[in-house]
């Protein structure tokens, strides 16, 4: 294998929160870039962005830009995805998908590299990359599953702004300032941008992220529901949501209730597990008050988890808190995790 | 029975966070009131009340405040409650406390009116009305399990910080500004004023309320669970609660999950159940984004019901988001709703 300087990247949705963390990702980890390619919709083509210390024009994204790029991270909504990613894939990049548009195709993984990387062996172009909340679930639930089985998950979510956008952030934060002031503001965005009502956020928490199914889940809750299935490879894992949006700005927190296969596991066992494992980093001491949180893990790549306790009437269940910063581990350090795996698994040469 | 004009009502911890709405909601139920003496610690006593127009002077609360009182609202603290509730209920007045003081005590009932208001029978001179998040969690309950059974009930909590004391109002609101404006500040009071660390609120979630127990749970958790048991007459009921308080003022929320013991329930059989269930009312129109919100609950009595969608795997499981005012219904409205009760049985003549 010839050994190489670096590979042709292109961000897609350059100029979006994601992106912006995409960028900053690739930065702090050094990852080897010989060419940046900056791209976005035709309404953001033009800006200037910095990445290590070099100043880049953002273009507008078409099928042609995808000539002679080795990995192209997408993050720039669902229906950029679906035009332009095939084009990119046709042009022989490896897409890194952080929409949701291509992650229930079984022709594409879904990955969570601690989880399951050996799927990327088998992508054909396109990986995809899985929605904020399950990603930091599954990484804090498949050192339990592999040990002592997984049978069952209840998740209650706690999720941030910033995962319905910059845009989100930004409302939040002038409604905050608003109701402070006992001045008038009217909700434009939350709970979700293409939906037909919207609510305040500050100082209230919002039982609504992405709009609603026929079933009565909203999608996000169906993501985290059959995505879960999906990477952990557990068709038949029973998995129930509720997500829900508070005013925080970084980090998705989660109440998460689960079942394992096993007999006699202890509060210790899972302990244990957790802290040998990649990516999780155990915060639990209740008798010190030390437990995950949001301001905390905001900024961090790692998956929280603490307040690990067994269920007072199932001797079987366990219940745990689960954060970690849904823009990083959640959104651009996953997907530039992926790219990497992509390298030492030899799959990106 | 003689038809009284009104009844001699003393409340305790009347410049407090709860002891204000129990005031404002006696005046708001016109309760027929026919002296009011308002008492507090030394620290507060001779501060001036209006109430209903007439100004009071706050007196310092020691036992013999409580001659000649026929109800005595307590919300002073659980040390306040341990010692001057005794002393009260001597003296012949009817003691509704509002502290965990006497909640698990087998001699006092625990009171929620919609749900166990035959317990108030058996009372021998204290009442005592249950934690907030309890409160609202079993008025939407107990008409699903007097229709289909009840066997288990998983809950996360989405907590108010006034349930913390008017202070830590305070602390959020000050510490909200200074995030806004990237100040510095120093948490005092939250998570909980009586333990060692504080933490940031604004902005956060802190999966913590109270203190922590040897098992792991905290006191808050173990309210909801053995409350919920002894309101509901189940001591066999499995309970399982995860509580966090985020950065709201004014309104629990809870995401609970329940499994019914009869078969064949629908989502429309629970929805038909609780429209008609005395302080429910039913928020769930998801397909015009209509659910309980904590803004929406502040300031009312009932308690709100929506997002009810059966579980995808288990054939018993609901799930459900229930929110409401954790000062009213989960503290002064319920305390003065047992008042009326306790009338309205002829316990109270």
């Amino acid at each position: 294998m010839e050994n190489r300087k670096g590979y042709h990247v292109a961000v897609v949705g350059a100029t979006g929160a994601v992106g912006e963390k995409m960028l900053s990702t690739l930065e702090r980890r050094n990852f080897p870039i010989s060419k940046l390619t900056l791209l976005s919709s035709e309404r953001s083509a033009g800006k200037k962005i910095t990445f290590k210390g070099e100043e880049h024009i953002v273009q507008a994204a078409k099928p042609e830009s995808f000539e002679g790029v080795d990995v192209a991270l997408f993050s720039a909504g669902g229906a950029v995805s679906k035009q332009l990613a095939p084009e990119a894939a046709k042009r022989g990049a490896i897409v890194i998908d952080n929409t949701s548009a291509f992650r229930m195709d079984p022709e594409v993984p879904l990955v969570v590299p601690e989880v399951n990387d050996a799927d990327l062996h088998q992508h054909k172009g396109i990986i995809a990359n899985p929605n904020c909340s399950t990603i930091q679930m599954v990484v804090a639930l498949e050192p339990i599953r592999k040990a002592f089985g997984l049978k069952k998950v209840i998740v209650s979510t706690y999720q941030a702004v910033s995962g319905a956008g910059a845009m989100a952030i930004k409302e939040m934060l002038d409604q905050t300032q608003a109701v402070l002031n006992e001045e008038p503001f009217t909700p434009e965005i939350l709970p979700c941008g293409s939906d037909k009502k919207h609510y305040q956020i500050a100082f209230n928490a919002i039982p609504q992220i992405d709009k609603f199914q026929e079933n009565g889940f909203t999608f996000e809750e169906m993501k985290m529901i059959n995505e879960t299935k999906k990477i952990m490879h557990m068709p038949h894992l029973q998995v129930a949501a509720t997500c829900v949006r508070i005013p925080v700005v970084y980090g998705h927190s989660e109440s998460v209730y689960i079942e394992v296969e096993k007999d006699g596991v202890s509060v210790q066992d899972i302990k244990d597990v957790l802290s040998g494992a990649e990516g999780v980093v155990l915060e639990d001491k209740p008798e010190e008050q030390i437990y995950p949180m949001a301001i905390n893990a905001a900024g961090k790549l790692e998956t929280f988890v603490g307040r690990i306790r067994k269920d007072l009437d199932n001797d079987k269940g366990f219940h745990m808190w689960i954060v970690s910063d849904n823009l990083l581990k959640g959104a651009a350090w996953n997907s530039v995790q992926i790219a990497e795996r992509l390298i030492s698994l030899g799959i990106l040469k």
